[in-house]
């Protein structure tokens, strides 16, 4: 589900609650058909006191519908923004990688039949690392936030029977990066480009050097860490 | 997809390449909703020359739905007979053990809130080893297959985070035997039945004794196994 989605359908729910409009703020947008496994959003309870934060998520669960679920929830300080204090966003980006289609995982992970070059990938996905301008790997839509963002993971991991994993971890990321570089990492496993690619579309800030937008449902949003002091999800329900 | 499905799908797609009736016989049946990773089937070519095995898997699975595919193929002799010469069947059952549902593993695992007791499980899981008549274990369904089977393996394993899986072979398998055996497990891990049940239900061939038949989504029938000389599945597409 997209963050529109989401959020209105949470909102609705807070509302309905509430009895007042309850209004969510996300760690950030993910696109329809991406999937979120630790997504954070914050609200601001709109009572004077504060709710039973357990029974709260419990009502929520009962009307939220089978594609959303809160997972845990608790109470933050004034301080808390879900996007703005954030400090790491980590995903993970599912493709297999054989001969022919699997039903079973045709809603997780993008199918690619061709060969891939997993060395060739592996030696380009880490030259993503560190701090860097991404404005080659960013969509043509409006994207106000800063294009330098500091990548702190970037991995591909090999389960066998050709199930591949990226993951990638970053302060933030500009808009479709993730599966613009899965993209060209994949352009890259396939010999259309060389694993130097990467650094050449860092440094040249052109969307045209990177490679094209792979599909939403291999993207997973895995978790978002904030500072230590917050002491989040200590508590699941 | 129950077998129904998948074989009148089969069937419709081959009998469209053959120009004739082409029926398919499958290792044994999956109910409705019950995912298959090894399916195994044998089909009866209706003209006098071989086809291109290759070729053909293509087509089909250019024809088949997103939820069938064809991952291997090959000629076998005249002995050969999916069901039949089957020597082992593996299933696994994925159950999610924790508070609160989870919309990415909806449809593969079955939720169970309130606390398991994972070693009770185990310790009765055990008492399913060898050969045993599993009548009590049969849905009241008209059966005419011999309610005595030979279970190979039976283990749980926790994979963290409250997912469970629990693997079970034998030479066959009666009627809704596994998700009658997973809802006797749950029983035990919920301390509704001791895990003696198990031998219990085993000795008195009793539907009663045993507990609910689990859902069918947790279920997936993950290989079938035949004998060695058949050099099954050293090729696939």
């Amino acid at each position: 589900m997209g963050v529109s989605t989401v959020q209105s359908e949470l909102e609705g729910a807070l509302t309905t609650l509430a009895r007042q409009e309850v209004r969510v703020h996300f760690s950030g947008r993910t696109d329809t058909g991406v999937h979120a496994r630790g997504q954070v959003a914050h609200i601001e309870w709109p009572e004077q006191e504060s709710p039973d934060i357990e029974a709260l998520s419990w009502s929520l669960n009962g009307i939220l519908s089978k594609n959303l679920a809160v997972t845990a929830a608790q109470e933050v300080d004034d301080s808390f923004h879900a996007r703005f204090t954030a400090l790491e966003r980590e995903y993970v980006y599912r493709i297999l990688n054989r001969r022919q289609r699997s039903p079973l995982l045709k809603d997780t992970h993008y199918f690619v039949r061709q060969d891939l070059d997993l060395k060739a990938m592996q030696d380009a996905a880490l030259r993503l690392m560190g701090r860097h301008d991404f404005s080659s790997f960013r969509s043509t839509n409006a994207d106000k936030s800063s294009p330098v963002c500091t990548v702190t993971r970037a991995q591909i991991l090999n389960l066998g029977e050709g199930q591949l994993e990226f993951w990638i971890a970053a302060d933030h990321f500009v808009y479709n990066m993730v599966r613009i570089i899965v993209g060209t990492l994949i352009e890259i496993g396939l010999g259309k480009k060389e694993p130097a690619a990467i650094s050449d579309a860092l440094e040249e800030c052109d969307r045209n050097l990177a490679g094209p937008t792979a599909p939403p449902w291999g993207l997973t949003l895995n978790s978002v860490h904030y500072p230590e002091h917050y002491h989040l999800f200590q508590k699941t329900f």
